[in-house]
């Protein structure tokens, strides 16, 4: 299976890592490589068909230079002329214009090929087009890693739990703010000082706001919103409160009720909703960390909790890998059927 | 697909309610049936090669009568004549030695069928020889509802976790433990009184044994260790204390240092063991309730936690509606694949 791998930050890199560390696994229940024909970063790019060596990207870009030689186009351009059989997009998430994702998936769904990604923009503005485009073609659009990291909750939904109705949904989804808040409960530390903390220990960016006023959250909840309940959402469709305003005060007065404050996203019959909410404690929503956690709620089920690392290079190529080990299985079963 | 449903009291019923329930999704889907042409309580069976209505078996169990007439020979005989695609096996788990589900499981592998099953002894003591059959056999055996009730573990490890090695294991496989685990904690009670209170509330059987000794979760254990580990242990291997001297005191003393005490089965290089242990409030394992858990480390996703109900009609019923699903999608990949 061949790989076009676009974006080269830390999750491209991750990736790169996960494809050389599982090379014979893959091999050995799949009797196929995941062959990178090609990889991009913002400017530079490499390509053979015989494939790349993936770890040499990795230590190519981590010398500072870039993957070799300067683009001569845009990457979708580019995407038109080469012979790949899955897109691997993982460029930044962009919440304005989803670009340059939502033009570069698109452009591989419409040469009908299969993507894996890990950007939150192109499905959280326009999740509706993208499925409808990659049912048309008779492809498949897959995005484990663009919500919860490491925990499979899209997979699990919509493979494992395909027979049940999911009711609603009440997660965590980002990480940085978990951390803030459970430090403040736990610790008795006010949100300022927790904040610069998170910052200087890597969890949180300098500019925090993306984290902390809930957009990434937000962005996380719609694509949850489409792709498991069969809503049609965006981002923008979202009510959405930060954790800016959550005073020591008010953590201390849930805890005194065996309660901690959490942000939650949560889908219902009353709409899309990203705010601070009090969980009491033992209820699986209560995690401390940097987790992500996802409850649903199922006609059959019941409820259902995934929890897991919501961020980091190795989670996030974890869930890619589950995304493209879902595509060798259905090539697989494909292969047999016809050997049969 | 047809199914032959051995083992008609809770989970049999349940079952047939949600073959019922999901006819309409399963035909839209797949565009076939789920057809029961015959099913067997412990003394008598109904059997239709056109299909028997669920809803009226399950109306006729509960007034009292049987399912149709009294089984002239032992079903494992009867399996060995029937037509049917797949043996759902739903008769109570035996620790002793695994029967009658290991031979009924057994014939209708060598019969060339699937066999799904929520029948914890015959994988508890005798998974090595089932699943080497049902691999030379060309046929798949699925038991998702053998462990954790309606929280999919063992599907979601194995098929969304494929390419993840699984380090190790810790878990909460018994909703009887932990619900009066949790009640000594919150309330304050003592170990006689709460369980008093479980065996009134239907959560506990009347001899308590199999729950607070654990045993129920010792085979659910060894299940797992096989299952998601490839380890060859059966429930015999498993070391095991049970709750019954875990005192008011105990319970008390954890809490002072933000602790909680559970019944956690672990499986790592170590071994495989079921016993009392301190868990950090806000750890994904220090839920309340009658809730199950797992917690998996793997190599790239790092830890994950699932959490759900642990038994009941509906759960179970979900489960073993999981792997149907998975027997369904297999035979349309097939299928699929001769097409094009």
């Amino acid at each position: 299976m061949r790989l076009a791998l676009v974006g080269f930050g830390t999750v491209g890199q991750g990736v790169a890592e996960a494809v050389a560390m599982k090379k014979d696994f893959i091999f050995d229940r799949f009797g196929t490589d995941l062959k990178i024909v090609a990889a991009f970063d913002s400017m530079t790019y490499a390509m053979d068909p015989r494939g790349l060596k993936p770890l040499e990207l990795v230590a190519k870009k981590q010398s500072g230079k870039g993957l070799g030689k300067t683009r001569p186009k845009s990457v979708a351009e580019m995407l038109r002329e080469l012979d790949y059989d899955v897109l691997v997009e993982m460029t930044p998430t962009n919440i304005e214009n989803a670009e340059p994702g939502y033009t570069n998936i698109r452009t591989a769904l419409e040469c009908c090929r299969d993507v894996v990604t890990s950007n939150k923009g192109p499905l959280a503005l326009n999740y509706r087009t993208l499925d409808e485009l990659s049912k048309k073609n008779g492809v498949e659009l897959r995005f484990e890693a663009t919500v919860g990291g490491a925990t499979p909750i899209i997979n699990l939904s919509r493979e494992l739990l395909m027979a049940e109705k999911v009711e609603s949904m009440k997660g965590i989804l980002n990480g940085t703010c978990n951390f803030i808040l459970s430090r403040m409960g736990e610790e008795g530390l006010p949100f300022e000082y927790v904040l610069k903390e998170a910052q200087e220990m890597g969890y949180a960016e300098t500019d925090p706001s993306y984290d902390i006023d809930g957009i990434d959250s937000a962005s996380k909840l719609a694509i949850l919103a489409n792709a498991i309940m069969g809503l049609d959402v965006t981002y923008n469709d979202v009510r959405r409160t930060g954790i800016r305003r959550i005073t020591l005060e008010a953590v201390e007065l849930a805890a005194k009720e065996k309660k901690v404050i959490r942000l939650i996203g949560e889908v219902n019959g009353g709409g899309v909703e990203v705010s601070p909410r009090m969980v009491p404690l033992g209820h699986p929503l209560s995690i401390s960390g940097t987790l992500n956690v996802l409850h649903m709620h199922t006609d059959l089920a019941g409820a259902i909790t995934v929890t897991g690392r919501g961020a980091g290079r190795k989670e996030t190529a974890s869930a890619i890998m589950s995304d493209l080990v879902g595509l060798l299985k259905r090539n697989a079963c494909l292969l047999n059927g016809k050997v049969k």
